[in-house]
Parts: C-alpha cells; sequence; structure tokens
C-alpha cells in the first residue's frame, strides 16, 4: 500500500521506500540556472569526478542576458562549463525560465525523479513525477554522482472536486488551497492533487498549481497522469513509466475543496496565502505583470490577449508581459498576441525570469503597486521594501492594466 | 554669408548670429530621459517656475522597464512629473530610444533647435534642425523658461562624394569619418554633410552619421532637407522652415571624403576613430548586439534579417536585437522579421538603450568580446573594464553571429 511517490522513490532507490525513510536515489536530471550553476559548478570541482554530462541540464534564465558585470560573469562561468562538458545547454535566445524549459523539451515525465537547483522545481509533479528543488552545492555533486538523499515525503491528498466557474483558473485553485492550508502549511510533504476537477484543467493550470506547491513547503508535488499529460510529452519522450497510488495508501491527511465555490482570485500583500475574491479587491496599481513559471506560458498569454484586444491599457500603468520561453514567445508571434499586447500598450520582453523575482524587466520603486501572474508576493519580492504585490491570474492582470486598478475580467466590455 | 546653422540661431535668438557669438535663443523642444530627467526636476523645481509643458518631452528609455530599485525610482520620478504637468511622456510600451523616439514623433523638423539631455542628442540633424545635448540642470531650466544661452558653432563641412560600394552604409561612412578627424577632431563645431554620397543616403543612413558626430566632440550635426527629408517628416509635422548655407558661407574647414573607396568597416578596441575594413578584422566574439539610437531601426533590422534568414546563429555567441522604439518593433513583427531573428537564435527583446551603455540586456563579462551596431566602444562602455566592443554596420554585426568571428556579409552563402 504505497503512495506514487514512495514507488518511485522506491524504484529510483532500489529499496522498498516508504515516507519517512532516508534512501539515496539515482536521479534521471539535475538542473541549474544562471544564479545556482555557478556554486554547484565549484561544488562540483571540488570533488575532481567526472560529469555525468547526459543528465545534467544547464539553463541561464535568472539575469539574461546580463544585467549588469556580476550577471555577465556568472552566465559565462555556467555556458563555459556547459560547453566544455557537453551538457544539455539552452542558452538565451534558445532557451527560458529554466522549469518552462525542462518541461517543453522533455525533461520532466511520468515516472522520473529530477532535482533542480531552484525552489519551483516543484512544477513538473504536473507531469506525474518527482521533481524536487534542491541547494546548489547538491546540484554540483549530482554532476558528479547522480545520485542524492532524501527523506521520502508523506503525502497531503487535495482532493478537488466540482466545475470550477468561468474565470477559475489552476491559479484560483492554488491561491485557495494555500489560503486554507498557510504558507509552509505541506511542509516537506507531497502536495498530490485528485478528484473530478483536475479533468477540467489543461497542463498549463495543472503546472500552476504544481509550482506554487513551494509556497506551501511542499518537498513535491503529484499529478496522475492522463491523456492530457501523454499528450502533453508526446514528441517530447517516450521514456516515462505512469505511477499511481495504492488504494490504501496512507496520506498524512486529506483535504476536500470544492472547486465550484472558488471565486476569481487574489492573494493581497504580502503573503500568497493572503487571498480574497477579485470582487472585494480594488486598489489603484503602477504596474501589470504577465509571466515566469507560473503564468508565462501561451494559454496565460493567449488569454491576456483576449482581454487586451482593441483595448488600451490605462495611462498610469505599464504592462509587461514576458513569456516563459522562446518556444512561448515564437507561438505568441505566431498566433498574433504579441501586436495584440503591443497595441494595447503593454510591453513585450524577451523571455526571462525578470521582474518575478525583483531580477529585473519591471522592478518596483518605493511604495509602487503591482499585480502579477507570478507565485510569491512577499514583502520587497519585486522590488523595493515599500512595494507591493498582488498574485492573481493573466485575465485579471489584464483586466487590471486596463482599468488601473485590481479588476475584474467582468468588468471589460 | 552665414550657414543654415547661424541662420537657425539668428532666428531663434532674434540676433545676428555669426560662429562664436553667444546668444540666448528659444528652444522648440527640450527632452530628458530617465536617467536626466530626475536632475533636470530637481533644478526646475529649485526655481520656482511653470513648467512649459509644451515644449517639454519626457521619454524613460536608459534603465526601462526598471533593472533595479534605483531605476524603478528614476523612472517614478519622471513619470510621475510628466503626468502632473502634463507634458509629452512617452511611457515605456508606448515609446522607446529618446532620439527615435523625438524623430518619429515629429518633434524633430527643419529649422527648430532643439535641447536634449543627452550627449547624442546630434542625431536629429539629419532632419536639417539643430539639436544639441546639454546638461541635465540646463534642461530643468529651459523646462520654466524655454531659453539657452549657446556659443553659436562654427561649422566643418564634410564633403562626401561619390556612390558607395555594395554594403557600405552611414554607419561605415561616418566611421570613415571619424578615423579621419580622430575623436573630438571637430569639438564644438557643427559637422554639415554635403556632396552626392548624401543622395544616395536614406534618412537612417543620416540618421546614423548625425548620430556618431557626437563621437568627434561635435555641438550639433546638420543635412540639408531634400525629398526624403520633406518624406520622412511627412504626417508627422508640418511646421518646419529650410534653412540652407549662403554660398559663401565661412567654414572652420572643408573635408573632403570620396565614398567610394571606403569599406565596410569596424571600428577596433577601444575607440571608435580606431577603424579598419572588416576584411583585415577576425577576432571571435561573445555577443553581437544590433540596436540603439545609431543602428536600431527598421532599415538596420530588416538588414540583419536577410542576413540571418534560414540561418543559426554560431553556439559560442548570444545575438541581441534591441529595436530602437516601439514603432520599430511593431513595424518588425508586421514584416516577419522577429520571426526570421528568432529562429535564427537571436535574442528580440522590447525596446531600450540596453546594452549599448552598458545598462543591461546583454552587459559583458571580463574578457568578453562583442560587436555592436553601438556609437562608443571606449573601456568598459558595455560592460567589464576587461570586455572588447567592435563596432560596426547591423549587415556586419549578423554575419559575425553566424560566423562566431568577426566576418564580413560576403562570407555568408
Amino acid at each position: 500500500m504505497k503512495t506514487a511517490v514512495e514507488k518511485i522513490f522506491s524504484d529510483k532507490s532500489g529499496n522498498d521506500a516508504r515516507a519517512g525513510d532516508y534512501v539515496i536515489a539515482n536521479l534521471d536530471y539535475v538542473m541549474v540556472n544562471d544564479i545556482t550553476g555557478p556554486i554547484a559548478i565549484d561544488a562540483f570541482n571540488e570533488l575532481g569526478y567526472k560529469p555525468l554530462s547526459d543528465r545534467i541540464v544547464v539553463i541561464p534564465d535568472h539575469f539574461v542576458p546580463p544585467k549588469d558585470i556580476n550577471s555577465a560573469i556568472q552566465y559565462k562561468k555556467v555556458k563555459d562549463f556547459a560547453l566544455k562538458h557537453n551538457t544539455h545547454f539552452y542558452d538565451l535566445g534558445r532557451g527560458g525560465v529554466c522549469h518552462q524549459v525542462m518541461m517543453e523539451k522533455g525533461f520532466a515525465a511520468p515516472g522520473r525523479l529530477i532535482a533542480g537547483a531552484d525552489s519551483h522545481t516543484n512544477t513538473y509533479g504536473a507531469l506525474s513525477c518527482v521533481s524536487v528543488g534542491i541547494g546548489s552545492t547538491e546540484a554540483g555533486v549530482i554532476f558528479g554522482t547522480g545520485r542524492m538523499w532524501f527523506k521520502v515525503p508523506e503525502t497531503d491528498l487535495i482532493r478537488i472536486n466540482g466545475r470550477p466557474k468561468k474565470g477559475v483558473y489552476g491559479k484560483d485553485i492554488i491561491l485557495n488551497v494555500l489560503s486554507r492550508i498557510g504558507n509552509g502549511g505541506s511542509a516537506y510533504k507531497c502536495m498530490e492533487f485528485t478528484g473530478s476537477t483536475i479533468d477540467y484543467l489543461d497542463i498549463n493550470e495543472r503546472m500552476t498549481m504544481a509550482n506554487m506547491t513551494t509556497e506551501a513547503g511542499a518537498k513535491c508535488s503529484f499529478f496522475n497522469a492522463d491523456e492530457k499529460t501523454l499528450d502533453y510529452i508526446r514528441n517530447k519522450t517516450d521514456d516515462y513509466k505512469i505511477y499511481k497510488d495504492d488504494e490504501n495508501a496512507e496520506y498524512s491527511r486529506i483535504i476536500d475543496i470544492d472547486a465550484s465555490e472558488i471565486e476569481p482570485s487574489v492573494a493581497i500583500p504580502n503573503s500568497p496565502d493572503n487571498v480574497r475574491p477579485v470582487s472585494k479587491v480594488s486598489e489603484r496599481i503602477d504596474q501589470a505583470y504577465i509571466g515566469s513559471c507560473t503564468n508565462g506560458r501561451i494559454e496565460d498569454i493567449r488569454r491576456a490577449a483576449l482581454i487586451l484586444k482593441d483595448k488600451k491599457i490605462d495611462k498610469n500603468v505599464r504592462l509587461m508581459v514576458v513569456p516563459a520561453s522562446q518556444e512561448v514567445y515564437n507561438q505568441a508571434l505566431k498566433e498574433g498576441l504579441v501586436d495584440i499586447i503591443t497595441d494595447a500598450g503593454g510591453y513585450f520582453a524577451g523571455t526571462t525570469c525578470g521582474a518575478c523575482l525583483g531580477g529585473y524587466m519591471g522592478v518596483l520603486g518605493p511604495g509602487e503597486t503591482c499585480i502579477s501572474t507570478t507565485n510569491r508576493n512577499f514583502i520587497g519580492r519585486m522590488g523595493d521594501r515599500t512595494s507591493r504585490v498582488y498574485l492573481a491570474n493573466p485575465e485579471v492582470v489584464a483586466a487590471s492594466a486596463i482599468m488601473g486598478r485590481i479588476a475584474s475580467p467582468e468588468e471589460i466590455q
């Protein structure tokens, strides 16, 4: 009687692994970006091992194109390492935000065990694998060994049933889950999502939810593989294995959510679990931001473009749309979405993590307010300590850009 | 017997102004950006005057979207000022690099006198007006007075005759002029360009040449208005006055250039006047950069795209294409140029001054080499002090991105 996650850790460690057990497991892939890669490389170089190049994925995304000399140094270090050792490498202009690239290039697939030196590595659980955010030095050791120790996580089962209302997406659902369990409410657990609602959600929505399990402190996330999962990985990889929970698997707890009761929602400052229906929030904004590994995919940009079509954004507001990958960028181009967004007065940027982490491409000044599709609104997350960040889905962000204040898409005629 | 520039200063000052005279002249427009604007605003506020809002143009471009908290503070200051006083204002997503916006929105036109708090304000001389780069505090005073003192400049007449070879553009011509007269070689002069070659050059090429008169230390630049000039300003403004030199106007010197002898050229580190034929240069590069007020216009992007079509850039090279304005961006979209560039592996960014001044969007790390369409290659201009910058036209930059080393477009099959 095991959870899918216990089964994956069993197979990857060659042991009968149960929640709470310590195991040494083989990783399918280890991923680093331009800020975690340099530390990983230093740790790896100390070891003196040969690199397992086939399993190493290097994706500069945080401060690229380099925003200053220090970021240029970090970028150059990971690029030189990747080219020297012939690792998987997605250079700028050819990659994107690391998690998005891991999923769209076929590194994430059902049954795999993946570690990434970035906290939102949890995202790939949307594709029915175990993916875990780790420290940079740990990644450097995996470069040479392919292995890492894990405490096998217990599973919090989040059962979500009911049909979401119009305008309710994965973002609204996960914000409401966070509101229920609190930041850190699933610390070191796997958050597994089941229930009839999942059938209504496309892979993009599941990725948004898996992504923000990080805000609950979860070790990983898990969705069962279904036809949508297999559709997503088709032509990317055919090397996968589907795991499911046994019927009597043990859960640390079961949380039931009625998705039909969820409203389009906003997390208000300064915490992702501080959630209100958008209808109850109307603060004026200076900036609107659509992007990131949370909500910077083509489905997100399509929804924003539908709202923005033939509209103009408020003159007090700047809108940045930052696609999560070059593939997303190219698809948005092909569909004419870039024209719609720039016609509305939006700024369509190249792919980067950008302002999500206050990196660049829209850092907030003192007292400024932003509504964003990203994952965190802690104090100072996107800039000055006195700035304020609201989190919402792309339709709400686009509607707010037009109205100059936080607004529901229903308000846009 | 006056030069056009003496006549413009005469009309704008109400005096019979001659080279060397000190005059107080009325400005048609004064422009500030996000780094010079805040200083200008402080100076203006000290004066206690009412702003001449119709003549003030505010265009954030250097560090937008804000790359850090400090740039967010500067951006917010100019935005708040512009909205409060209802000045001309081109917010991000709606403007671009300040000089490009000044020209494409009809602020620059024959016979005008314009000051801009940015050194490359010289650019608008391509449209047969006098435009001068000034200090930020001077700009703040003009906000309130509309006037500034000038020493009327002498004119260096650059007579350029002959038909340029294939692959020779305004960039190659101005680099060769700089090579001849040296950096600072026309300090405080007007550089006036005449001769049969000008007829071959479209307005974009003239802008590139006018732009880089700054590198010769010139106070301003001047081209005679012709049909191309009037075509350019049509539908932008009909308020202009054409000035020409009298037949016996006095020049500080006359320099004759035979354009038919000029080769596609590169300025090698670390000075714009350090010029070689591209056929004599083959250094390996890490970065290729196409953008800026010098060469980030639609004609530049078209030429680069023609070279890049159905090619891939070298795997060791990153290519950034950064349009000089939102209008250029939108036109590039419409013509399918963005697809061509991203298909080749290039990174197509939103409009910004970006890496030209080492601002962001491609800052160079230690020891890195860049070929760039921008205007300056002094030590550390685009990043670390040990980085090296080569200046060239967009075709040469695109060819170099493909070859991984500085290359002539003729080498691309």
